[in-house]
């Protein structure tokens, strides 16, 4: 499970019926780089997580049909960054 | 769900069956490097999209037995790249 | 899909009963790394191909238990490497 | 399966359900990167693990509905790091 | 599928029953990265051999049961590394 901090929200007009009413964080990863994820666990922008991906992703949410392949698992207390 | 840019359609006169007649978008990462992606959504050259990996690109299909590995998600309204 | 290069055919004696009969081409990637993929289209070395990974990459082949990580989905007919 | 080195526990008050009661470790990879991974075996920190990724991190746990992408396999003895 | 090299064997005590009695083989990808397979062929140290992830590993194994992400498929014969 991979280590990411929450940037914000993501603004998304449009999208594929199979995300259905999850709510969708972007996530900045140790690269820099900038993913989007759902968000089972409601968290918020500034906090560490850490996301499963692949098949677990969807595991992880409520609704296990949601397609999606990045899923927020949990909340880091106490984190050196 | 990783964050590209749609670049342009593919021309491609010779595929496998299991692509059925998926739209085909070619996608560049944020590394530069570009990838082929069936597209249920419809998104013109220049957007920035969110896409699916793995099986959940499967999902993310009408046809779920469409057989791609990558696929569009959704378009993103606001975005500073 | 991932877009890569055929380099040529793999000289190979001993491989495990999952492959079958499938042909197995050596392609290069866009960092220069050279794979082993299964082949359902039969593409000559020197093509441009987009490829399936995961099980995308068995529900790509025409008996879909070959037990591959990486298929040949397309021919790229127009490309500017 | 990827060769990492235990670095602690992690603590996380809040987490998704379908975790459960798993022991959640902090591992380093080689790049020198932080991962969270559930640990069946119950490694001390300053061990030598190989790991699973994928479904296979599921089947490595003792209750194989339990919702990670990576999992503790094993401690090496004899390791030249 | 990945072409790596195998370096020796793994030795290691203690680990999760999910693998059996697989072989297991130290292997070296394209990077210099050491990472740990499982091996259904016998393959000696020096060996090119390619290799198959995810869950095409565990399909590439006699006992489709055993817990890995990471299997030797085949042995090279001609190669010029």
């Amino acid at each position: 499970m991979e280590i990411m901090r929450v940037r914000g929200d993501l603004v998304c007009s449009q999208r594929v019926d199979g995300l259905q009413h999850a709510s969708l964080r972007v996530l900045e990863n140790n690269k820099g780089v900038l993913l989007v994820a759902t968000d089972p666990v409601g968290v918020p922008p500034g906090k560490w997580v850490f996301t499963n991906v692949g098949s677990a992703a969807r595991l992880a949410m409520p609704d296990v049909t949601t397609m999606t392949d990045l899923t927020i698992c949990g909340i880091i207390d106490d984190w050196d960054a």
